[in-house]
C-alpha cells in the first residue's frame, strides 16, 4: 500500500476580524478539499493581525480558549470534508497563562492533538516573549488519518533539534506556521539574505531527517512589518516541491508520497549513525 | 581590536603517490599565505586517492602515523609561513586501529589539536565503516592562533548535532575537509541535487549557529567518482562568500571577521533561546 499524502498550506493577509479571518480561512480549505487536499495547514496566529509589534495588554483579547469558537467551527469543516486542518492560534488557557498553540484537528472533526510553541522569540516588532508562556508539551508528532505531522511554529524553524526530536519521534511532515516579514527599514540590505536564510534552514531539516515539511507564511502589510509569503513544501531530499509568492492570498499544494521516507533514509543514511554517546553536550546552554 | 582571519581551502585531485599529494599541497599553502591566508584547510584524506571505493586491505598501507612524515613535513611549513595549516589524513594508531583524521597545525608549527571523524559512512563506493574506527575524541574545537577551530570531516557535515556541539564549545569557525562526489550512473538525475543538499545542509549550520564555515573538498574522477569540487566558504549568515568549481584544482578564499559572530548572534538569537530542558531525546536513537 503506497500513502500518498496531499497536503496544502494556506496563506493570507489579515482579513480585519477573527470571524473575518475565520471565513477567509474556510473558504480556502473548501477549496483545498475541492481540489483533494487531505492535509490543510494555516499560517501562525491565522485569527487576526500578528499581534506582538508592541507589549501591548489589550492584545491579550484576541486570545481564545481550546476549544472555543474558531475551532469548534473548524471541527465541523474538517468532519464535513474529510480533512485533517491545523490551526494555530492564540491560546488563552488560564488566567495569565497564554500559548502559541497549534490544534491538529482530525479528518472526522475530532481534537487530534495540539502544540504548544517551544521557542519563543523577543526582538524589536516580535515581542513574544511578553505575550506566550513557553510550551510545556515538547516535540510530540501528531498521528492523523493521513500522516503522523511534527508542528514546530516559527521560531521553531530555525532549532534543528526541535525537527530532529519530531522526526525521531516519527514525524512524516514537518510543518512550521509562520508569521515572518521584513522590517521596512532592514528589507533593502538584509531582505533578501533574511528568506533565503529561512528557506535554508528549514530544507536542511527535510534533508537531515528524511522528511517532508511545509510552511505556511503570511503574507499582507502590517504596521512596519511586510510579511513575505513564500509558503513552501520541501521533500526528504530538501527539494521545493511547490511555492507561493510574496503578496498573494492563495494556496500552496504539494502530494507527499510517504512511502519515499523510507528510501530518501536508507540512501542518505543519517539516522542510522548519529553518535549518540557523544551528543550530551546538546543539553547545555554553553560548553565552557 | 577586530579579529579578521583570511580562511583558504584547497581543493585538489589526487597527484598519484603520498609524496606527490604533498608537493601539491606545500605549492598551494605557499601560494596561500603570499596572499595572505592565516588559515589553510586542506581535504578529507589529502594524501592520496580516496581509498574507500572497495573493502581493500592493501588500502591500509596508505595510513600513516600522527606524528608522521606528513604532519612533520607540514609542521615545518606552518612554522616557516607563519599559517595554520588543517591536515587530514589516513591516521593508523595502533595496529588495527585506523581513523579518518584531520591534524591541525598552529602557525609555530606546534600541534595544535587533532580530530577523529566521528561519524562514519558506509555506503555503495564509500565503504569507510570497513577502514575507519570512530572517533573517540568528540567534538572538541582546536584553539589556534588566529581563531578557535571546530573540524568536522566529510558525514560529520550531514549532521546538525556536531556542528551546534562545536560552536557551544566555542568554535568561530567550521571546517569540512570532504571527499564527495557523484557516482557515475547517478549523476544525470540526482547529481544537482546532491550537491544543492550538500551545500544546503552546511549553510545551515552556519545559519543556526551564527559561525563561519569552510569546506574544501576533492576534485578529479577516480574509478566511478567524480569528485565534485565547489569547495565553499560560508557567512554566519548561511551567504557564499567563495566558492570553487567543480573540476580544477585551486584555492578558495575568504575574510572572516570574527567579530560578526556576536553581531550576527544578537541578531538571530538562536543560542539565546535553545529549549534544553526539553531536548534529552537527542540522546535517542529513536523514540519510541
Amino acid at each position: 500500500m503506497t500513502r500518498n499524502v496531499r497536503l496544502t498550506l494556506v496563506q493570507m493577509r489579515d482579513a480585519g476580524s477573527a470571524n473575518s479571518c475565520c471565513d477567509a480561512a474556510v473558504k480556502w480549505i473548501e477549496r483545498a478539499a475541492q481540489e483533494g487536499a487531505n492535509i490543510v495547514c494555516l499560517q501562525e496566529l491565522f485569527t487576526g493581525p500578528y499581534p506582538c509589534q508592541a507589549e501591548d495588554h489589550r492584545m491579550f483579547d484576541l486570545a481564545e480558549s481550546i476549544p472555543g469558537p474558531t475551532i469548534d467551527r473548524l471541527a465541523e469543516v474538517a468532519g464535513r470534508l474529510q480533512v485533517v486542518i491545523v490551526a494555530p492560534i492564540f491560546e488563552r488557557r488560564a488566567p495569565g497563562v497564554y500559548h502559541n498553540t497549534a490544534v491538529v484537528i482530525d479528518a472526522d472533526g475530532s481534537l487530534a492533538g495540539i502544540y504548544r510553541k517551544m521557542h519563543i522569540p523577543d526582538d524589536p516588532l516580535f515581542y513574544e516573549k511578553f505575550y506566550f508562556t513557553p510550551g510545556d508539551l515538547g516535540f510530540e508528532p501528531i498521528a492523523t488519518r493521513y500522516a503522523k505531522v511534527g508542528v514546530g511554529i516559527c521560531w521553531d524553524q530555525w532549532f534543528p533539534e526541535a525537527a530532529r526530536l519530531l522526526a525521531l519521534a516519527g514525524a512524516e511532515i514537518l510543518l512550521y506556521p509562520t508569521a515572518i516579514g521584513w522590517i521596512d527599514d532592514e528589507k533593502e540590505e538584509f531582505g533578501h539574505g533574511q528568506h533565503d536564510a529561512w528557506m535554508t534552514s528549514m530544507r536542511a531539516h527535510a534533508i537531515s531527517n528524511g522528511v517532508f515539511l511545509g510552511a505556511p507564511n503570511r503574507v499582507g502589510i502590517e504596521g512596519r512589518l511586510e510579511f513575505w509569503g513564500s509558503s513552501f513544501i520541501a521533500s526528504p531530499r530538501g527539494e521545493v516541491m511547490a511555492s507561493g509568492n510574496h503578496c498573494d492570498d492563495g494556496l500552496v499544494t504539494a502530494d507527499c508520497a510517504l512511502d519515499e521516507l523510507d528510501l530518501v533514509r536508507t540512501h542518505w543514511p543519517f539516522l542510522r549513525d548519529r553518535r549518540i554517546d557523544a551528543y550530551s553536550g546538546l543539553l547545555k546552554r554553553w560548553i565552557d
